[in-house]
């Protein structure tokens, strides 16, 4: 592997303990910027590939062959959730001049757990890269995983500047995008917007377990979208639902308040105020989903959507976007739905309002099927 | 607006009730086959729209002109929930040689209506065209709009073969999927398939009215996801629940159960089988999700995914698609994930798993960052 200088802010040596997806993607990154890596996994198999794949130096390798291990400026913790505080704690003693930071996606009971083992907080911060992933392991670490992505730092009243320049510049070079936040401000907002849409997602997808095949070939693009993130990995959100039970409770106790209310609403839909009552949840729901911000951190009513019919062949959709560039308009955001046995897929565009009429007949003249 | 000689199976005249997005989208498909079409709304202004756009001849122009019109062999009831049957047993009785359809989302209840009100049942069958819509009213009408979706015909009893035919012509005519299933199971599948989703996206999005926009910028596509449809008309919603309640309902409790379950064992975390019981329920919501069918009939599971960064620029998305369509690989699905403020964009494709290392590699040979 070619190694560049560096021109990592982050300053080595590393060591990053855990090398699944999220470690080894940290050590690649790390690695492409030059910056010094050490590995170490309580799996031996884990460590071995993720050095193999270039993302650091193995510890038990490095020590077999007698090598002498540079100590660490910066120690990573990335190993599963219910072992971190463990982790942090042990390294904040064994190398006692290092920062010491986490990437676990829950923050405070990881700050109270190392405060109440006495160790040393002026060196620890919690952080929790939040990026995306459908698969697990070494093997499908990238260097880029957490370009664009947001990076959440949650110092405690103990962190030092040092440890959250430290945190910052990690996350500055592997290209992720800071945001500041208290370890119980940083657990409920991801109890609401992570969390929660989890839990709600498996809970709708449960329903399906024993629907017959030909009803759910029905399914529209809603029901899609609605449980693509109850397919996740059950092991990996039972650590995370455990341990921020609290705030994920709050929100579920509201869920069924207004549950309650809604079916005894549908249990007598012709009584007095029923229509008004229901009409008043969907309202809410609209509400709710208006101040979710879009791309450009507008709101995402803000883009108007066209629909255009393609056939489901490989070029066929690279065509319509490369004509959609040539008449100069931006996509906002897209989606590909589709039928089950249908030769034809749907593309649904959103775009400045400003630009979707011209859009809309430009492609109509081009003999492009808009369909909505 | 020239018109073809028809092609169609549906033997014209047909009488369009209700000029809205669907009744109108009807009109123009059947008029671009050349069949003739007489539009009437309660609204003059949409009737005089709707004609206005090519979707049929307004009836109340045509009887201020003068002219007398053709008796209808079929009327299609395109009309608002809360009117349909009494608008389908009123087309029965005016028409006493036509079939009468109807299009609205929930079956059950108009057939119970309408057989309550003595009509001749032979003549009338209901259906529902699953067409996607994002908007009303007829200007958002496009006479593709039922192309490769599903359209359900559910017959009573006493519905007669040529209403059946009728109604399978119809939606064949319109490039749509025919499915046959009895009105209550119907009504049953989709409360499952499409109310319940939409009560859960309305639940979670309700949640999220009073969160500080700061919080809400940290939300990826999971909850962009999950609350994509809870920003659907409350209007049309009101009337559809209302409709459907008591298989709505049956749901409802279901996910009641499982909800006062998950908040009980959350209440105890640490207790003994904690753990099991969230992971039980996420392994549910698994096997649910699982049995969706993707694109070609196939398990959604059955694809790989990779996820490509590219420039915010209108020519990379379509750049990447041509680059996969050269390389000889069809996309399965695919979307366009963005964070806010960020110049860059997430392109996850899904592909045939045996074409998912080839396309990285290529992919990366080409100088794309594949990120995961």
């Amino acid at each position: 592997m070619s190694v560049v200088p560096t021109t990592a802010a982050s300053a080595g040596p590393v060591l990053v303990i855990g090398s699944g997806l999220l470690g080894a993607s940290i050590g690649l990154g790390l690695r492409h910027l030059g910056v010094e890596v050490v590995l170490r996994d309580s799996s031996p198999t884990t460590e071995a590939v993720a050095q193999d794949i270039g993302a650091g130096r193995s510890e038990r390798a490095a020590l077999a062959a007698g090598a002498v291990l540079p100590e660490p400026a910066l120690v990573v913790v990335a190993a599963p959730p219910d072992v971190v505080a463990e982790l942090v704690v042990r390294a904040l003693t064994e190398h006692p001049d290092a920062v010491v930071l986490d990437i676990a996606s829950v923050k405070a009971p990881v700050l109270d757990a190392v405060r109440a083992a006495g160790a040393d907080l002026t060196r620890y911060v919690g952080t929790h890269p939040m990026a995306g992933r459908e698969k697990s392991g070494p093997v499908a670490a990238r260097g880029e995983l957490f370009t664009s992505m947001p990076w959440v730092i949650s110092p405690g009243e103990d962190t030092g500047a040092a440890a959250i320049a430290a945190a910052r510049n990690l996350a500055v070079d592997l290209g992720a995008t800071v945001t500041v936040m208290e370890p119980r401000e940083h657990d409920e907002t991801v109890a609401l917007i992570s969390h929660l849409p989890q839990v709600m997602s498996s809970l709708l997808a449960s329903r399906l377990q024993d629907t017959p095949l030909h009803h759910l070939s029905l399914a529209g693009q809603g029901l899609r979208d609605t449980t693509r993130i109850a397919g996740s990995d059950p092991g990996l959100w039972v650590q995370i639902l455990a341990a921020n039970a609290q705030p994920v409770l709050d929100s579920l106790h509201a869920v069924r308040a207004d549950l309650e209310r809604l079916i005894a609403t549908l249990e007598r839909p012709g009584a007095d105020g029923a229509r008004l009552d229901i009409a008043r949840l969907m309202a809410e729901g609209n509400a709710g989903r208006a101040r979710i911000p879009g791309k450009h951190g507008g709101a995402p009513t803000a883009f108007a959507t066209l629909t255009v019919a393609v056939d489901d062949t490989p070029g066929q959709i690279a065509r319509l976007l490369t004509e959609i560039g040539e008449i100069g308009v931006n996509l906002e955001d897209m989606r590909l739905e589709h039928s089950p046995g249908q030769p034809v897929g749907l593309v649904t565009a959103s775009v400045e309002p400003s630009r979707h009429a011209d859009l809309v007949e430009e492609l109509q003249t081009r003999g492009w099927k808009v369909v909505q």
